[in-house]
């Protein structure tokens, strides 16, 4: 242990990492010590590894030994490179202790700035910068940052302390402050901090360094983190790095400035640079949105409108030379960037670099760019793109020409639109999604705090910050629409409501924002579906050349299998019919069906089903042509086709005639402990043939009237749910062959149609090889084979299922993804040995994993034939199998 | 196909088959073949083999090739060993066509005798016999059974001409009928069966034959026969074979006679011989019990108080002969036997010979003092016993000294005693049986149809018959007590009553029969437990030298647990502790855990039942000295410990002092759609740890407690159920590891124990190896395995399940044997991986599969440490476990 390198310095173009090191570095630290590699001016600094996280987390929170060596060297290296001492009276070097994992989690762990300042470096940094102004706001500064972070206070209590000053003082801002006055507040807090914490503040820069370390490392456990990492499924054993970095001053004086900046529109995707900045700030300020920052270009500002001057205005050479970064960036890592840059009394300091994030039609507009520009391969700009991200570009847009009052614009900060109740915390906006209703959520600004909120929401508006501020940051991540900078909205929080431009808009009251513009706009407007064009289609071009695995739908409904045509399904890979039992004009008759006394009761009442079923499926065939149709007869109980309640029982005895205690004796006599484990799939099948030969019926006749209308023969393939053992599946397929061959007799020409299984019991999985006698396709119900393989009922896992995945029981939802190690394990035993017992047969996936690109990265690998997804989700499939493909062909070579 | 041998000839001291070729003969055409050549006097004839049913079946009810070609041949063959001609007027042969299968279904299937009579022919018959009344008997006989058989025309339509005949003629039974009388009567049965089915009836010998095979062949599909086999878990796709044997008459006067016997005792075991005969008889009216037979031996006779002559009286010569070649049989079979005979005008015919059913009593002491005479080994000892008839020996019998009035006696058809309410329709008792009702059977006599309401029954009693009348047999088979023969009844079966000795005994009255002694006595009678000792004792003493399996058992209570350990079970492999919970004393602590509103509210509440779990473990330590104890940490979901309907919960609210809302409502958020895949097992330990600890810690207290007192340590195994994962398993462990560690720091002593994982999802069974890392031991919960493998509820199942069994789809009920293609592939891979990964894991079952032999003899195959079942199974688990090591054994040399 005690020979493992904790820690890599990087500073004065040269680094021990690099950003290949991600894993062990973090993002940030990586790619710190590639910019420092490259020649670009990093303010030195070394990073402590994640592999420090892991071994003070596995050894209680203790530091691993050797690291405390390592870290004063690399401190004596910095000091070197700083030219400053830490700690030292005169000359000190203060210090930036920040987190950076493998993931970036913008502002979900903590920070500390400015570190190394007590009663004697404070003076050091007074003389060194000649503002001793700066010099105790900086100290102050700190004392808060560090006791709120480190100690644990309450940074509250610190400005209370400063408002109480400014009231003597009769100050109206902080600008107002003069040195002596920073300095007494500075006084006070070191005084307040004693005397809540009865221990004196730390007062040498050794202790508050590795006080700040400790803390940040910590905050790797906070609670915020944890959720953040379980939205975006990143596991807490990855840990993060932490930064030590001598700290540069964006805040030293008019030549003095901070700004963020991505190397393209992160929103359009347009090859522009794009960037917010502030003279005389530090980052943070940026960011946190506590002021509105001013344009990068001057072209930008003048785009806006903005009075304030641009950076390229104020401070050209160094703007210039900025510019130069910028592009070394951008094709050193053949990606656009997202930077962190500050200027110190007209000198450059690049202070991170990373990937940076955009909305999906950002990602597709600039990885087509990229490959015109020669940056990257069709492979590379395939692989670019996050699948699920697509999700954004698939839903509604406000449509032209609309009447709404537009209420206020501000920034566009993520596109997309939505229509919803307007509500005014994270909390009410939790409470009605999970009463199944839309809701815009409207902040002043947004707080790690509102992420649940943020994602319970259907958008999100935000009266301050800019295109960089945490809402709009999390906004696109989510792919939810978010306008932020409003600022002419008057909210108030505590009354639930806002006013702007003479209306007032309470909790509950529908808006609609147009993320894409900027607008927040008055009631429901109409929406337009999204054209698939464009960037678009070149990259699903791209990616259908690249794809091995077919892509099908879920669906059953004539809109929804039109939807998924359009959305290129290649096939309908699971349409159930009990959906269609349940239409309002039908129910009766199934009703009747179930409620029959004998097998001539049911069969009447099937005769009066047959048509309307037969119907269902003339529709399908009509738009699917002659792609492949998997048709699933009967699965649910019949128990969910009867009425629950006593209300509805009654309604149906009305409607139907059949006698109240009738219904609910035979809805008693059918109900079960464990319908999901009870009386249903080829279970009802074997006891009740008429039923599954009326279904085959409908659907050889559907066959030979559209073969008949349009000349086109239906690809049928009849798939029979719930099979445990062949012989079911041997039994039902002779009666479904009966039934052909009355229909052939009938009409003179056979249905053709293969005959299947769908995979969703761990027993059929283990006996694919007898299955596969009887049947030629197999389609992996992933659904139910996941609920029997862990025993788990997905209607009553929510109680517990988000704390199994939170403590690692799970890594990830095994509903949204693949149990690989359980489930995936009999889908591989099924596919191995289906496959021995009849090579050609047919393996599909219809599973709702089949729209997850993990779990088609997973089929892939298995190398089923096709994966089948709700209509939705299909032009994500189509790209997530292109990059399944293209990663399995590459982990091969 | 044509080449196959579809016909063995068997007569005059030969055979084309052997005893060895029982599957492809059947039992009796294969003792047939071997008592020919064994030089026993068998009249002639030929088998057709199961595999022409089997080839019947399948080509849709046709003969196969060849079939007919070699029937002709054995046909000629058995002419020329009979020295009569097929159809011959002057000297017919007759035949009878009886089924065979590989295992006896005792009158399930059909029989055609005196087969090759018509009106040429039986004149022959009567000049040959010298008795034309016997030869119109016979042909009137022969047109009516197989008018029956293979017309299907009903009997009762025979019978009314019959009865009619005697009217006219004033006759009161049959004997006062004449040969002119029968010659009428063949005719109007011969009119009859023209008018009815408008087609003469079948007058060629060859026509009646091919038409009796058919029938024979058909009658294997039947429904009774369909219902035994399910009942007795005989394959469909065995089929049966069909013996064409020449008829030797019983009924030819007064030097003839027919006769059953077994060489010895089938009800005690005695070494006797102990059989019936009738005079004058053919074999059908022993076996039905129209007429009650009489002793074979003359000491029988005298010990019965029969005064009817005995055979051995009789017949001397031929009895000295029958003697002869019972001793002959026994010794060459090395098996008590079953043997028909015929005696035809004072020369002795075999009939059948088969290995004698017998009671579980008799099975012990036959197969002891056959080791004892030499005649078999101590192994053969051993697997001669069926494991589960144990169960015979195990419930209570009468005790001595009772007071009840003695109703009436009959025949000790099978021994035990049974108390419940007469009832008389088998539908009345699988009624009653089915809500929960003890009941005994009383009919005049049984019938293949009562079968289902004699398994319902307890007891089974009947007017008629003698001991191997159906009703004796059958009920030895099941294990059920019957008393036979108790002609004194006077049984109204329309009035469900009856009367004996001046009392009326009406449905629903409660009374008590004596199988043993063949008593039937008013109202309930003290039983008694049986003495487990005798050749009990020394069979389970050879059993246990030849097991390598332990044997444990599933218990909780010190009653259940002591007696198991009396049962001589070596551990307890599964205690439930939710059981513990559900007793009166603590189910309201339990409740008002479950409705805290927190966790300190939990632990308040289990500090409550602490001290009573604690006492539970003490008792059973105590009991169980130094042998392992599995206990379970709480498995089911919690709302099962919620009263549920709307007077349970008043009732709990008024007593606990909770309001009635919030019991419903907590009952309601704790509800669960599928319970079985819910919140529950080791969810439960993981959502509430507080719960597992407080049990950890009775465990662990117990312990202490009971090595201060008794200084033996208890050995523990603390058992986690329903576990999917490694993580689950590591997370519980270190929490009990937390309160092992409080418990040595209060105690100043660490508690001893294991800890284990039940294995009761498929992905544990999958990830066996990740288990095998916290994980000690495994225990196969096949119970949950096989609802989760086959998607299965135990609960809903029962509506189709039978159907399923019959239907082929499951060859035998999964909850009661392991499904070994399914269930058990995963127990098989759960074993390979969990011995890889740690090689000394110890490895059991406690599913109630542990104390099914089939299953038993898997876990043997599969290398399992110990089965573990309920404390009455535990004897038949330690014989089954024995065999299996045995046949294990056997196989691999």
């Amino acid at each position: 242990m005690s020979d493992r390198k904790w820690v890599y310095g990087f500073g004065n173009g040269a680094a021990d990492g690099a950003a290949t090191m991600k894993n062990l570095l973090g993002g940030k630290g990586a790619n710190l010590a590639e910019m420092s590699s490259l020649g670009l001016p990093v303010p030195p600094g070394f990073t402590l590894t994640t592999e420090v996280c892991s071994a003070y987390y596995e050894q209680g929170k203790a530091w691993p030994d050797g690291l405390r060596a390592q870290a004063d060297a690399a401190l004596k290296t910095l000091e070197v490179q700083a030219g400053k001492k830490f700690g030292d009276a005169k000359s000190p070097l203060l210090v930036s202790v920040r987190s950076g994992g493998r993931a970036s989690m913008p502002g979900m762990m903590d920070t500390v700035l400015n570190l190394g300042l007590n009663s004697q470096t404070v003076e050091g940094l007074a003389e060194m910068s000649g503002d001793r102004r700066f010099a105790f706001d900086s100290y102050r500064r700190f004392i808060q940052m560090y006791s709120d972070v480190v100690l644990g206070l309450d940074h509250d209590l610190f400005e209370e302390l400063l408002d109480e000053h400014k009231d003597i003082q009769g100050y109206e801002a902080d600008t107002d402050m003069l040195a002596e006055d920073w300095e007494k507040i500075a006084g006070q807090y070191l005084a307040l901090v004693e005397e809540e914490l009865e221990v004196p503040f730390p007062s040498t820069a050794s202790e508050q360094l590795w006080g700040a370390i400790r803390a940040v490392f910590d905050s790797w456990m906070n609670e915020r983190a944890k959720v953040y990492r379980m939205l975006h499924e990143i596991p807490a054993d990855w840990g993060t790095a932490v930064n030590v970095q001598a700290m540069v001053f964006g805040n030293m004086g008019q030549r003095s400035a901070t700004g963020v900046a991505f190397t393209r529109n992160p929103s359009t995707g347009e090859k522009a640079w794009y960037g917010e900045f502030l003279i005389n700030a530090q980052g943070e300020d940026v960011v946190a949105g506590i002021r509105t920052p001013h344009a990068l270009t001057k072209a930008a500002r003048e785009e806006m409108g903005d009075k304030q001057i641009s950076m390229e205005e104020a401070l050209p050479v160094v703007f210039d030379e900025l510019t130069q970064v910028f592009a070394k960036l951008e094709t050193h890592y053949s990606d656009m960037q997202d930077i962190e840059f500050t200027v110190e009394q007209d000198r450059l300091w690049m202070l991170q670099t990373r990937a940076g994030k955009r909305t999906a039609g950002a990602a597709l507009k600039i990885a087509v760019d990229m490959v015109g520009e020669g940056l990257i391969s069709e492979q590379d700009a395939i692989l670019r793109i996050e699948a699920t991200s697509l999700d954004q570009l698939l839903h509604p847009r406000l449509a032209d020409g609309h009447t709404n009052v537009i209420l206020t614009k501000g920034l566009p900060a993520s596109p997309g639109a939505a229509t919803g109740q307007a509500v005014f915390t994270a909390e009410e906006a939790v409470l009605r999604a999970g009463q199944g209703q839309d809701v815009i959520l409207v902040r002043v600004e947004t707080s790690p705090e509102d992420i649940h909120g943020m994602h319970a929401a259907k958008g999100i508006v935000t009266a301050r910050g800019g295109m960089t501020s945490h809402a709009a940051v999390v906004a696109r991540g989510m792919g939810r629409p978010c306008v932020s900078g409003a600022g002419s909205l008057q909210i108030n929080a505590r009354e639930q409501k806002f006013e702007v431009a003479g209306r007032t808009v309470s909790e509950g009251d529908i808006i609609t924002i147009d993320g894409g513009k900027g607008h927040v706009l008055l009631g429901a407007a109409p929406m337009v579906q999204p054209e698939l064009t464009g960037e678009f289609a070149i990259l699903m071009e791209w990616a259908d050349g690249q794809r091995r695995m077919k892509v099908r739908t879920n669906a059953e409904t004539p809109e929804d299998v039109q939807t998924a045509r359009d959305f290129g399904a290649e096939g309908i890979g699971l349409c159930r019919t009990e959906h269609m039992f349940f239409e309002e004009s039908r129910i009766a008759a199934v009703r009747e069906m179930i409620l029959a006394e004998d097998k001539a009761g049911r069969i009447t009442a099937l005769d009066r089903i047959l048509p309307m079923q037969r119907g269902d499926f003339v529709e399908i065939f009509q738009i699917m042509g002659d792609l492949p149709c998997t048709i699933r007869l009967l699965d649910p109980p019949l128990h969910e086709f009867l009425p629950h309640t006593a209300e509805d029982v009654a309604a149906v005895a009305e409607a139907t005639g059949i006698a109240v205690d009738a219904l609910m004796k035979r809805a008693a006599s059918l109900a079960e402990s464990n319908p999901m484990l009870g009386h249903r799939g080829c279970r009802l099948g074997i006891s009740y043939p008429e039923i599954y030969q009326m279904q085959a019926r409908a659907i050889f006749e559907a066959q030979a009237e559209v073969k008949r209308e349009t000349g086109v023969l239906a690809q049928v393939e009849i798939m029979i749910p719930l099979a445990a053992t062949a012989k079911e599946l041997q039994i039902l397929k002779s009666w479904i062959e009966l039934e052909a061959k009355k229909v052939t007799d009938e009409l003179g020409d056979a249905p053709t149609y293969q005959y299947g299984a769908m995979i969703e019991l761990p027993r059929a999985a283990l006996c694919a090889d007898k299955l596969a006698g009887p049947a030629s396709f197999f389609s992996f119900g992933t659904n139910d084979l996941t609920q029997t393989t862990l025993g788990l009922s997905r209607d009553d896992a929510s109680s517990f299922l988000g704390e199994y995945v939170h403590q690692g029981v799970f890594e990830k939802d095994p509903f949204v993804s693949i149990d690989e190690h359980g489930v995936g394990q009999l889908i591989d035993i099924a596919v191995q040995r289906g496959r021995a017992a009849r090579p050609d047969i047919k393996l599909g996936i219809c599973g709702e994993h089949g729209g997850d690109p993990a779990s088609i990265d997973f089929c892939e690998k298995l190398g089923l034939d096709y994966i089948s997804c709700s209509p939705f989700r299909v032009p994500i499939a189509r790209l997530a199998a292109a990059q399944a493909a293209i990663r399995n062909a590459n982990s091969k070579t």
